[in-house]
């Protein structure tokens, strides 16, 4: 659990961390949050203006109200904006992390001076924000942005969510791992397993990337895939949406030329010119921050409306 | 090409058409226009307060300066707004074909009193018009809606646009024809031949649903695959958009229970939950006055802007 206190500008001015309770109850959950809030202020010259949280969904953003997470069940139906601003005595505003990061990315980061833009953090699965006239876009039912559960291959991969060929099954980090294993079984030869002490279990998206840039062949292949894939439901998104800029954020991200190289020649074969042409494919800005500077670019955009 | 006299509750006061001089000169067209507006205009007991436009694109909204339509080169290169608004001495809107249906739509057919649509035009080809917040968006260089060119089968049919798989090679008119051509020459015995009158190039899609409608299996068939292809698009659409309302308008609408039935089933089991669940996907309500009530739309919505 990450906590900044961050001015209005998206400099960050001082940071805590704690390791989440996943097994704690409730409120031990929320005494965490309120003791990293707590540190952050005493940090501040300045009155705190506000509060603003990136949680994995899903959650009701508007009311600030947890429903189901599957990481974090002891906050299952629990409304979180309410019992923080009792307790902290400041406006909260809380959003899914990945709306929060594509805000982030539009306020401070990557998409600074942009419009509309499709933000897609590429982590354990993959989440997408999206931004249209500077504002995220929540859908009518508040799940807009589950491009991570978008179907590319049909009868491809099972998915958690009880589909097939779901987008997060090639193009995550836990997707990335599992095409590397898959063809490791065939016998191949790899740097990958050296990495991971010669034991697949530790395979992991970092020792993919690692590899890769060392000129291993089969993980150069397997990011490749992902790319391909992430490519085709990126040139998708570009036809429907037109958007002026697409930001690729999370561990993924950091694969570099691996991933973007691949990728940009897909769009550019799959989406329609005028959708592609004009369109700017680049990599979040705000890296290890994302998550907090997202939270935070949260709070300072509804305080603006709040006002 | 059609033209009406509407007032601003969408009513039809009066009608009126003529077949398009698709050989003839810029000027020539543009006479057509500006006869059938003042046909119109004729008929009104009050001041005309706008005219709108629904064209094929691709053409600049904003500018109303229309780029390049395959089907009516006289006008590559035209600044129609600006001339049809000299001629005409009115306010002169114009949005391409999808866009006004899917704005006509929401403020006069199945969309009233929704805040977000997406409304796909089933005709030759697929296009979609995207309604968020009341408003149509059309993307950052605005093209928006190009839902035809999403991939949706890997190495598919080709498609005009240069690429393989694309929407409209399987979900439109033209692509429904093909596929039951395709079933056909498999020596299939159906009744959709008979009505063309065994000639094979008298296949239309209005056959199509007629023989589905007498109960032919090839026809069913060749519907159900158009759905399921469609249904999988559409689940992608709301995975990421999540729009309140899905319209399905154009000729293939007309196929009802054949089309709508499977698929609402694939759209049930390919988008998430969440996103299903509160969506309605409807067929259009202004049918044959799709064309001219979408571009009275565009002219009321855009005259309110411009107040």
């Amino acid at each position: 659990m990450r906590a900044a206190l961050v001015n209005s500008r998206g400099r960050i001015l001082f940071n805590a961390r704690e390791p989440t309770q996943r097994t704690g109850s409730r409120s031990d959950i929320i005494d965490q949050i309120v003791r990293l809030v707590s540190q952050c202020s005493a940090h501040s010259k300045r009155r705190v203006s506000a509060v603003g949280i990136g949680f994995p969904g899903p959650l009701n953003a508007e009311k600030g109200f947890i429903l189901s997470p599957p990481n974090l069940p002891a906050l299952k139906q629990t409304p979180l904006k309410k019992i923080l601003a009792k307790r902290l005595r400041l406006p909260v505003f809380i959003e899914n992390d990945a709306n929060a990061a594509a805000l982030g990315e539009y306020q401070f980061g990557a998409g600074k001076g942009t419009h509309s833009l499709v933000c897609m953090t590429l982590g354990t699965g993959i989440g997408a924000g999206i931004i249209i006239n500077g504002k995220i876009w929540h859908g009518a039912s508040g799940v807009a942005g589950e491009a991570g559960h978008m179907k590319v291959i049909p009868n491809g991969r099972k998915c958690g969510c009880g589909g097939r060929g779901c987008l997060e099954q090639y193009a995550s980090a836990t997707g990335l791992v599992r095409t590397a294993k898959d063809r490791l079984r065939k016998n191949r030869k790899s740097l990958i397993l050296k990495l991971a002490g010669d034991n697949p279990a530790g395979i992991t998206a970092l020792i993919v990337c690692r590899a890769a840039r060392r000129g291993d062949a089969l993980a150069i292949e397997a990011l490749e895939n992902a790319a391909r894939i992430l490519g085709l439901a990126i040139a998708n998104i570009l036809n429907l949406l037109n958007p002026q800029m697409v930001v690729i954020s999370g561990g993924l991200a950091n694969a570099g030329k691996y991933l973007f190289q691949p990728l940009r020649r897909q769009v550019g074969l799959q989406a329609i010119p005028d959708a592609c042409r004009n369109v700017k494919i680049v990599k979040g800005k705000l890296g290890d921050h994302a998550g907090v500077l997202g939270a935070a670019a949260v709070a300072f955009a509804r305080l603006k409306i709040a006002k």
